[in-house]
């Protein structure tokens, strides 16, 4: 399949998977679909449905999974953007859904998609033995609870009135944007039940890709001048939000960014040696997250 | 063991099953152990223990069980309580978590407790044939998504500037009152691999016990003039809420209690004819939610 196709593919079924839509009151449901009809550039649906197709998932459980992230992703998202949070007015082009539909609606379509995406994991992995599922059980608490997404998101909002070190800017990092990443790594990645030497690699791995990721995303957003990147949005500067870049300096930042291409490359090389070709779907995020041309990767913007 | 046991070690279990506190950003972890320290009458929790203990799951695995349910419970009202949503200043006697803590952080403990309450119902069903296991996650979805908890606060959000209808009003007390309910009945009984005809009589008696839960509710919050419950409240007919008793009179809604009063009876008649003694558990569930004397049932209150 083509990159196209996949693309088509996995936004059919973001739509088919929905929850039950036709029942559901209309301003739910009008939030509910607008996330699925725009639903970004797909990347961990994408990788997720490679990946799990890879390992031997039937294409239709393969692409439950994958749309579980997405809804995952999209239900973040949502929230990310209320007032409290993020304060967003404008998301993938269009109004917030908080903005047409109100915050209450936001948040409950927000509940609805994590309801629906715990259910097509529990459909994916049906099947699996229990240690499997178990793992995904497990990975599913570390990445989005307290230890992922919910508590880099925590963290995020307590910096603005905490002491602004390198080390917080990464553990925010590390939720916000490492969680989900590490998500649509790891959970096709159970389906290779790989060993012990893989699983230390793939974990290696997440961690330095969640890092890649938020540098280059901090790198973006600063002003053109002061880095190259081309953008202009200085977001993170006036509201005091969390941004590597800013907390170690530009060269700090670029070492560091070097570093970790580096130890990927590395963790990726000991997962294929240990493993085979059975990873090498990994390699083209590899090479989106370290081209060295642009430090912003070909990956969605976090507050794309 | 006591009924005073039970709600101990019940409350036990539910500090220990939290999120990671330890990791967590300290308003956070302040939150979520509020919901844990002060957790109310614990009727789902104690009747979801019982009832997996007498299925046969192992006391701990009940325990998982029961603490997933209660924090589904807890999650639920962090977000009801919102200024978006029903705007409640205390709850269980305590000022509200958004009024302490901010909105952000009532979003993100809601959240942290879904996510726990699914690894929880994951691994205590982890060692169950796949039958069981596809109708946990299928419950899970039902009951709390669109057609469930969600779907009700939709409608209950909307019920103000729309038709006040006595199906309407049905309809959010199906969703926002009921499906929890169902959540905790259907859950444990799983676990005792019910047969087509029990199946069929658990489901309509879920369905009553949400009906007679509601009209009780409904009955309370009016004032006591005009139903003789001793409560002075009234705020459903001041907020334009759904409320059965408004919608339909005090005396239609008293007939539609005793109709559901006798229709649980023979729906539990059945279930225990088909099933036997297993099920007495249920017994004093109908007792209270149906007592004679007081139309407000010794089960919590839905906005206590």
């Amino acid at each position: 399949m083509t990159e196209a196709q996949i693309h088509h593919r996995l936004h059919r079924a973001l739509l088919r998977h929905l929850p039950d839509a036709a029942r559901a009151e209309p301003a739910l449901r009008s939030a509910l679909r607008q996330g699925a009809e725009h639903p970004g550039k797909l990347i961990r649906g994408r990788l997720v449905l490679a990946a799990a197709c890879r390992h031997g998932l039937a294409p239709a459980r393969s692409a439950m999974l994958a749309c579980a992230v997405e809804y995952f992703h999209t239900a973040s998202l949502l929230l990310d953007d209320l007032p409290c949070m993020d304060d967003a007015a404008v998301r993938r082009g269009r109004p917030c859904v908080h903005r047409r539909h109100g915050e209450a609606t936001a948040i409950l379509a927000a509940l609805a998609l994590i309801n629906r995406a715990y259910a097509l994991v529990g459909r994916a992995f049906a099947a699996r033995s229990s240690g499997e599922r178990r793992r995904a059980t497990d990975w599913l608490d570390r990445t989005l609870g307290v230890t992922g997404l919910v508590g880099g998101q925590a963290w995020d909002l307590a910096f603005a009135r905490t002491e602004r070190t390198a080390a917080l800017v990464s553990r925010v990092a590390a939720g916000k944007t490492g969680a989900l990443l590490t998500l649509a790594v790891q959970l096709p990645a159970l389906l290779a039940r790989p060993g012990r030497v893989e699983r230390r690699a793939l974990e290696a791995l997440c961690v330095y890709w969640g890092q890649l990721y938020q540098i280059a995303d901090d790198f973006s957003d600063l002003p053109s001048g002061a880095t190259g990147s081309g953008k202009t949005s200085d977001r993170d500067r006036r509201l005091a939000r969390p941004n590597l870049v800013l907390a170690l300096g530009a060269a700090r930042a670029q070492a560091r960014y070097q570093r970790l291409t580096q130890q990927a490359g590395r963790a990726l090389g000991e997962l294929r040696r240990a493993g085979g070709e059975r990873w090498n779907y990994l390699l083209p995020v590899q090479a989106a997250l370290t081209r060295p041309a642009a430090r912003e990767p070909e990956i969605e913007h976090h507050a794309a």
